[in-house]
């Protein structure tokens, strides 16, 4: 379906920007200032009834009077004038739209619902599709557009992330930072008055550069469509979601949000099952699964390796893979005698392995290697890099002893980290980091930069690697 | 008990120091240059067989002949001399030490085991308590002591952890940082061939710094001294606990981590249940409940307000408490009145009480306020903080309005959020924030400094809760 509605929406070369001024307290200049300060390349023409400039830009009283094509409408007007401005560009032939205004159905009483409904009439009458209104914009990375009031996402191939919440589509970047994942796209679709999280499904399948999809759902309006479309998206690439009305109070956020109807649990996680859309229990665990599944090679049966350094952070991992339905299964000796003959007589070779304190990440990287290559694990679990930190304590002491040893001890640090972190694309097995540290370490930005998922506690490496053998599983 | 044993050694006046050279490339020197770097306030004599000065300091043979009063000796030798520096110990009259150096009781075979018979043996002999062997050391905030490879926790009145791994006390600093959590002292106990958890938990009952306690276990050696020094411990402050032996891999690697017997999922879950303390999932929760346990006031009853700027983060909140255990009630017509009375139209104040798009946080500080003092919740959670980053790509823009736009917003922005971190204390009720960014965004870190946690997930904020409400209740 390339010529799905949204394809256009998501990929535009020319903007009309409804809203802005040259008042920058107002919404619409924040937004359309944001907007400039991004790297859309395409053509952007203001709409205003007086100002003849925007920002330095040629501002034009209607749509109808803009003499170049343009492809996407962006609307951030009061609510009341919202569905004459959809009249304009119905006038001006323009058939796509994001309508950021809020003021609709959902604010209870009825005016704002008599305004929805009369926006969907003039779209209809003029073939517009929209997303929105009271939506917080659309990021496209590859078309280099953002429309929020929030900076840009961490872009590149990788998710799309279809939401019923603005601040979880933009608000959430640290999230995905401190994962290493990239955003390719996020839909905020509003009170869906027009487009819906079933358009979504049906067009991120054409998407080459989305690789993993995730929902934020309150509500999901046409069941069937969306189970439709959730199950051929799902055939191409992996789907995800948090769904948050299941409760009373829930419930009545969600329907004072974006006017959503939403159900139980039951009825919603039965929905999810049918769709084939693995669930999330919370916004982290959420956005853990759909990164690893968008970054890591399939997990072809259930047996993880785990390798560390460390005891503790060892036992744990183990521990909550099995809590969580995997197996940990002791190494043949065979491998065992193998592991042994590199490295100290400390180490533990069972698995966990526990190559106990080793600076050098080279042999972590040998052993690593060696497991990968073994065919008695389907996954691994790593623990143990430390990076330059680790000595600037000592550079105190030893002013001048210190920096040939940081020197050796930072390259055999990231070189062993930087080859460690290539393996499972190289021999088509998955593998984790757990790590107390974020971005901060410089380990950890090489791990990240080359794909490989690093998370702060190894129940969340666990449940990660659960979904991947469940979506593995599926696709087998 | 204030002459615990753990006493003199959490707060020594004088080190002996085994196991330090000149050769930075051995681990006894990298500890000992590490705690040079530390603030160590106190005496450090180096004992080193051949050297007369180690790192700029006087070294002695033996402790027998330093000609001043030593309170503890840190041990980082060879495992076969470790008795022998012990016996020098016994013979100088020094009885508190810290057994740094590993190859004992876990390490499989016989040797290992017969060493670690032998150190206690000695100890019994001259009256010396240590910790260890096979462990990372302590960190001791109020003695400015730190004998681990690492850099110091953020310190502070707070929170003690001790821990039968090494990794999860020295490791995890940036954890405890995201969280803006104090630490103040933390004990890695080893192979606990001496003193052990429940020995730390009768120590820890006269800390008066410390006041919230969290156990990473892989298993308990004597379970009746530990039920009851916990049920001690648990009246004065709350403890908290992981336990990662409960599964057939996990108790394989802490058997070849700590020589540490495990036992069933469901005998520990009795003996933490019988012993009061509180269990988390994984580190993070341990984390964030430990904090949660240490910063804020108690929680009267199970009904949460949920405060929001932005729908889908008030949907979550109200989702996860529910989903929880804990209820969002709708507020009485009075308060919503109230709210609505202070609020644009378009706002929401049934409970979420969601602002909308407001960026006065004096306005949310009056609103959590009034909420605050409404006597109809019994907590809150809060979500809507902006920093000035929010104007960052305005600037490209508007270089010259949007200096005074961002000065006044940024003032609105930080006296608000100072305003709301100090509700909890002076009003008597607790609150948690949930934000998607960390301690990289100044509203966060204002809120963190007066002690208000943040949670990165609303299913974290809820968990944490849950955790106040259990306590509060056991504590009535």
């Amino acid at each position: 379906v390339k010529d799905h509605p949204l394809r256009k929406i998501m990929h535009p070369r020319s903007l009309a920007f409804y809203g802005a001024s040259n008042n920058i307290l107002k919404m619409g200049s924040i937004l359309m200032a944001n907007l400039l300060a991004s790297d859309f390349q395409g053509s952007i023409y203001p709409v205003h009834l007086k100002e003849k400039q925007v920002m330095n830009l040629q501002a034009y009283p209607r749509a109808q009077e803009i003499p170049h094509p343009v492809d996407v409408a962006v609307l951030v007007l009061p609510t009341e004038v919202v569905p004459e401005a959809l009249e304009d560009l119905g006038q001006a032939g323009i058939q796509r739209a994001v309508i950021i205004s809020g003021g609709f159905g959902e604010i209870p009483g009825g005016e704002g619902g008599r305004l929805q409904k009369r926006l969907v009439e003039v779209a209809r009458e003029h073939g517009i599709r929209f997303i929105g209104p009271n939506c917080i914009g659309i990021f496209s990375h590859d078309a280099s557009l953002n429309t929020t009031p929030f900076g840009n996402a961490p872009g590149g191939k990788g998710i799309a992330f279809a939401s019923q919440s603005g601040a979880f589509t933009c608000q959430t970047y640290e999230l995905w930072r401190k994962l290493g994942a990239s955003i390719n796209q996020t839909i905020s679709v509003g009170n869906e008055a027009d487009l819906d999280l079933a358009d979504c499904l049906e067009y991120l399948v054409e998407e080459d550069n989305v690789t993993s999809v995730c929902l934020y759902i309150e509500s999901i309006r046409r069941p069937r469509q969306f189970i439709r479309a959730a199950r051929r998206l799902v055939e191409a690439k992996p789907v995800t979601a948090i769904y948050v009305g299941g409760t009373e109070a829930g419930a009545r956020a969600s329907l004072s949000h974006t006017a959503a109807i939403s159900g139980s649990e039951e009825l919603y996680d039965g929905i999810l099952r049918q769709a084939g859309i693995a669930k999330a229990k919370d916004v982290e665990e959420l956005f853990d699964i759909t990164w690893t599944l968008a970054t890591l090679p399939p997990m072809k049966g259930d047996r993880v390796a785990v390798i560390t350094n460390s005891g503790g952070p060892g036992a744990s991992m183990a521990y909550q893979c099995e809590k969580a339905g995997l197996r940990v299964p002791s190494f043949s000796a065979a491998l065992q005698d193998k592991l042994h003959s590199l490295l100290p007589p400390t180490a533990y070779c069972v698995n966990p392995v526990d190559i106990t304190y080793a600076l050098n990440l080279l042999l972590l990287r040998d052993i690593a290697q060696i497991i990968f290559e073994s065919g008695e694990a389907d996954a691994a679990l790593i623990y143990g890099f430390f990076g330059k930190e680790f000595v600037s304590n000592l550079a105190k002491v030893f002013p001048d002893a210190i920096e040939s040893f940081a020197g050796v001890q930072s390259d055999f640090f990231l070189t062993g980290v930087q080859e460690i972190a290539l393996l499972p694309k190289q021999l088509g097995m998955p593998a984790a980091v757990l790590s107390f540290s974020g971005p901060e370490s410089e380990p950890n930005r090489i791990i990240m930069r080359n794909g490989m998922p690093v998370f702060s506690s190894a129940r969340r490496c666990a449940r990660a690697l659960v979904a991947l053998r469940n979506r593995s599983r599926a696709m087998q």
